[in-house]
């Protein structure tokens, strides 16, 4: 295997592939790209066995020539080490030559690199073919429903399916759910192909990074098979394993009527909450809404800080008097994913789940479950 | 205790003494600020026993009022939970009012915090009187030193001396050096008084936390006595312990004759051996730097990763062929601290210790231990 490629071009697909490469491994060889050169170009490979990532430097770009001298071959290279060796390298071309299998020369004719290097036959086998059911969708709007609910899963491993990010495409209409059976978020768009129909549970972490890496992309295209979802963007594709099991039914969790509401501004709410928060812990202190025709209040009490209130200004709220305990950070967490100047907190009464949603915009629902207080 | 404060000129008192505060500490009482109202404004002082900041809140700056309907009295609160709850207040006035010496009302008119206090009277006694030499320096100056010079400090407990700064005064010169007994760096500058005549150990890592409090300031007075230093500027006076011991004599250890030099540029020399240094750890693989007359070159060689070699392109070497190898971390922090455009390397021989430093600039030693290659 023998080349000579743009740095720039190198670089990133080796940055973008270094994201799937794991810190520790039980499996050694892991901490390494393959690298392979062939008719499609330079492909850049790395994988932690849930997610793999494939970049591809292409031979040409807009009439460029990004690689030439190429003769085809395959190898196995420490990843961190080689991405911090491009990057840091002055050239605008870099040599590159695996010589006996066992050493990869890395040139540009100022600095000169003798890396270590394995035979590509000791990499796992990976299957990155597109099976299943195939859609694209704009890499903005995938975005953003992952921005929406994503944030709602589980980080505890009691449970592996509440790590999950559920999608459910049907009718021309996608829904992420993601729940750690306290809160929920639900996010649904419309999709182009009416008969794009699947159901799949993508780890939400995951998929948090993969769309971390659509910057500048315009278009995804998305293969769901029965283990795996498959993403193509720009020159790379992406596979995540999917989470086995049946997701919780959310449907008839999520309130359709509600008997309480109150709008609010969400940057002041936001702000109040951000205090009274710097009181509040995960094993006590709820933050209590206190509701009345003309007064709206936030309060907290912690038997070993102190206590706290917050007034809120801005308001219109419609119900009776109603006072709510929560755990501050849903609330706070499902008014950012909303991105609203406003926000209207729905309730059924004091101990019922509730919901905060953006009042102009219908397909996002943020359900968080009350806490009890004594 | 009761007093009106501005609130951006309480929560930079609140800020700055906040630096003192230790993340855990075996004494829990140190994780409260002393807030003291008397004649002079309001005093926050936080410390770890090592380092104590007081930094003070006038009644008046510039003639606007600062502290309004002040009552005089002391209390302790949490300072982390302070200093982030007076953070996040939207109003320009805090309200403080210490009731029952139990509880510290916070109030802006909009948020009202009741934190839980603790007597005053269980604070430790801080001495921040000053004694001893006293003296006066541009924090400029001492900013300058303390960072040309510190980072050669030991970070290991092994012997406590080498922790420290050393700073001596003597002749209208005072003299910062810092060793790990691998490296040395040394930095003059001149004091405008000839009978400043001290020498003392101050911990380095503290030290360069102190000198980053001096933004916008322009003098800072220096109190050295026995047990402490004391550094007043601004409205904050800060104390830190000092290293007992005597610090190693190190005149003798600075060569004044060298056989070989190696004038490069700079930031071609840190280019190179930030790149080399990938293949560098602290076990092993010393990087050596080998010239010739037309001819200067880095090389590393590391069993696990491989090997690799640098050429120095814009170079003057007066001496014979000579190859030394050295810790590459060592010559990179030398460089950075010198902060100058080329740098000198002098060398005596292949074994014995070298100097990095600014051809322009002899106030400055940067003196490092070769290592020892097979």
């Amino acid at each position: 295997m023998r080349l000579s490629v743009d740095k720039n071009q190198f670089l990133k697909a080796l940055t973008n592939a270094d994201k799937a490469i794991p810190s520790k491994s039980a499996m050694p060889i892991l901490c390494n790209f393959k690298l392979e050169l062939n008719e499609r170009g330079l492909e850049v490979t790395g994988t932690n066995s849930d997610l793999t990532i494939r970049s591809t430097v292409p031979y040409m770009i807009n009439g460029k020539e990004i690689i030439r001298d190429g003769g085809y071959g395959a190898t196995l290279v420490n990843a961190h080490l080689l991405t911090e060796v491009i990057r840091k390298m002055d050239g605008d071309v870099i040599n590159f030559d695996v010589i006996d299998n066992t050493i990869a020369k890395i040139d540009d004719g100022k600095s000169s690199f003798k890396l270590n290097c394995s035979r590509a036959e000791e990499y796992p086998d990976i299957d990155l073919d597109a099976s299943g059911v195939t859609f694209e969708i704009a890499c903005a709007a995938l975005s953003g429903v992952v921005e929406q609910s994503a944030f709602a899963a589980s980080n505890r491993d009691t449970r592996p399916i509440l790590a999950a990010l559920n999608l459910d495409a049907i009718n021309g209409v996608l829904v992420a759910t993601a729940t750690d059976s306290a809160r929920l978020a639900q996010k649904s768009i419309p999709l182009e192909d009416q008969d794009v129909r699947f159901r799949c549970n993508i780890p939400a972490r995951t998929l948090s990074d993969i769309v971390r890496m659509f910057e500048g992309v315009e278009n995804v295209t998305i293969s769901v098979s029965e283990q795996k979802a498959l993403f193509e963007f720009d020159h790379n594709v992406v596979s995540t394993r999917l989470i086995p099991g049946d997701y919780p039914v959310t449907k008839s969790i999520i309130p359709e009527r509600f008997n309480y509401y109150l709008e609010v501004n969400a940057q002041e709410l936001l702000s109040a909450m951000g205090r009274i928060s710097l009181l509040s812990n995960e094993k006590d202190s709820a933050v209590k809404l206190s509701m009345r025709e003309d007064e709206v209040e936030l309060s907290v009490k912690n038997e070993a800080s102190g206590s706290a209130n917050e007034r809120v200004d801005t308001f219109q709220f419609n119900g009776d008097r109603l006072d709510v305990s929560f755990n501050p950070m849903f609330v706070i967490d499902a008014i950012k994913a909303l991105k609203s100047e406003d926000v209207t907190l729905c309730f059924q009464g004091e101990m019922k789940p509730f919901v905060v949603k953006n009042p102009r915009d219908d397909s996002v629902v943020e359900l968080i479950t009350p806490m009890r207080t004594y």
